[in-house]
């Protein structure tokens, strides 16, 4: 077994903080975890079709080989169809229908859409209950299960509904990344190659060297990753739990890469880290147009990406110039009706800027829908 | 004008204090008190058709004065109605075709309703925006607006959806009461005469004194009983935030109240404040009936609550005790599926109680119900 790392999280308003654990074989050990943190409990997992049959079985026996009341699952469809209104909603009425009270456990085991479907139910159920992350994917292991934001989506935008509320808890079974395929893997590398470009340069260079031992299954470079890219999130967070500053870095590539999803109908012809390693590229774009940013670091980002298969133009779309530059303004950052972008100085530096001048903008996206760019 | 009051509120979890502020003619002052909080801001009034008639020209007027852009207000049928999914929907949606950003403040002004259904939606769009409470009744102004508590009801019960957000200030003008139909008056007064109840003597005393002087309109005697009343449940909300112990306490009489609502369908029949007054001396009853409190204490309660016209027994109903006893086991407070009652043990000192044996609570139920007791 390759040791677990720990990330402790440490925010000031929240009660507390918590710990994101990494390592291979946690899931058979979900119940002696959650022993170690709360006693026995009353629980109820929450997964999807997908992760069900692979995991849940393992999971609820452990928890009931502990002595933990395991309260039946709740198994949503794999995808975002779940990520609504009407879909948190159907959640929450499962948690009432099992009779539950203030001091139940939600565990969220999957990937992004589990855990911020899962983590809004539970934050919102009774006015909050206990909630641990347990996600198998690599873009929830780095990013989404890490840092407390949950959400769903409305016809304004994704994610635009949702609160910030701590987990107690992250367990990041590295194993589960076995099963996941190599598209998904890359899409999740997407995001942990972001902490490297706004905030530290020298995990920038250890991405350019190990990104291919980490994406065919190495276990020392995929657990060396995942914690170096959980202690920037967690770092970056507990400076700014609400996003009044610092945590919109984490949104590198976010507002190109949100259209491009919105224009693809967040459909499996575009994966979200497709659309932030898409989004990276045209925000180093704009940030050389703009001058912040030297073509030197644009042009090795771009290298790294293309070297390791991530896609460099967007999947085909009907949509607009004009569109896309619409749904970026449903972005959570804009400001008084302009739009926020965070811009690369260099390859480890970022920072916010408010744009006035859409024309560049428009001819980055024009240029990459022609496939004239890069 | 009578002398504003002011009552810091300072919860360690969250960011920062904020202030209760408690006087005649602060309506027409919100443009100024909002300027005073935030600069110039972006702002959407949530209130209800009652209330819009009465006081929402003033409000918008005073906003614009000062600078504010005030867009379109939501306004809401009155009552429970759109306290729901759906209305938390609607509302959300009503927000978002504003074009409002992280930075829009929500303005709720209105009853409990409103600022539960407003609350929650400020706590939830775009992952939480800046919220003040206007409260426009007693019921709200000593209770509801203050601590932070938002939420909706679901089909197993009243407010078991919603979060603990706190608001970034509490603005009561006294003068609303003065519109305040006699029967909700005496209804808010239920939550004033709790805080003496559970926690201090002396104020039960004063409430015994000047209840018909508060509830006749002197503004004086409205003033202290506000302010003392929101003091109390300031401090016990920044002991305990999220109702892990203390806070607990402000729920006496709500066990037994809730029941009674949902017999009547939270309907003219049976106000908030008239069901909690009842619940109140029933939970006096099951107190000395356990040997926790004296008969001539709840003597004492029950005098009080007569003299001054408080419902002394239930408005008809077609619930059976054992339904009753059902919907007490969907109060939060429930451990283990055990009913926990926040139970006196003398005028001024409350603590909470996990209750084994039901026959006494059915007992009392009954005696209520036909009449026989008090």
């Amino acid at each position: 077994m390759t040791s677990h790392k720990t990330v402790s999280v440490t925010i000031p308003r929240a009660l507390g903080a918590y710990n994101i654990l990494i390592g291979d074989n946690l899931l058979a050990q979900t119940g002696l975890l959650l022993s170690s943190l709360r006693g026995a409990s009353r629980v109820i997992i929450v997964t999807d079709s997908n992760v069900a049959p692979l995991y849940l079985p393992l999971v609820e026996l452990a928890l009931r080989e502990q002595g933990h009341n395991v309260l039946p699952s709740v198994i949503i469809p794999a995808g975002e169809s779940l990520k609504s209104i009407q879909g948190w909603g159907h959640v929450l009425e499962s948690f009432f229908a099992r009779d539950l009270d203030r001091h139940t456990v939600i565990l969220a085991l999957g990937g992004g859409v589990v855990g911020d479907l899962a983590g809004f139910a539970a934050a919102t159920a009774l006015r909050g209950l206990p909630c641990v992350q347990i996600p198998t994917t690599l873009l929830s292991q780095v990013d989404s299960s890490v840092g407390g934001k949950n959400g769903i989506n409305s016809q304004y935008g994704k994610n635009t509904i949702g609160t910030f509320s701590q987990p107690i808890a992250v367990w990041a079974d590295t194993n589960t990344l076995n099963t996941l395929p190599r598209r998904e893997l890359l899409a999740g590398y997407a995001e942990v190659v972001k902490y490297g470009l706004i905030e530290d340069f020298s995990f920038f260079e250890w991405c350019e060297q190990n990104a291919s031992l980490l994406l065919s299954g190495d276990p020392i470079a995929r657990n060396t990753a995942i914690a170096h890219s959980c202690k920037i999130k967690a770092s970056i967070v507990a400076q700014d739990e609400r996003e009044a500053g610092k945590r919109a870095l984490l949104n590198l590539g976010h507002t190109f890469g949100h259209a491009l999803e919105t224009a693809t109908g967040y459909s499996e012809a575009l994966l979200h880290g497709e659309g932030v390693a898409l989004g990276t590229l045209m925000a180093f774009d704009l940030a050389v147009t703009l001058g912040y940013c030297s073509g030197q670091d644009r042009d090795r980002v771009h290298k790294h990406f293309k070297a390791i298969g991530l896609p460099l133009t967007p999947p085909p779309h009907k949509a607009s110039i004009d569109e896309l530059i619409g749904w970026m303004h449903q972005d959570k950052k804009v400001r008084d009706g302009k739009l926020v972008f965070i811009l690369p100085e260099r390859i480890g530096f970022a920072k916010t800027v408010t744009i006035d001048d859409l024309a560049p903008v428009r001819t980055i996206l024009g240029a990459y829908e022609s496939g004239a760019c890069p």
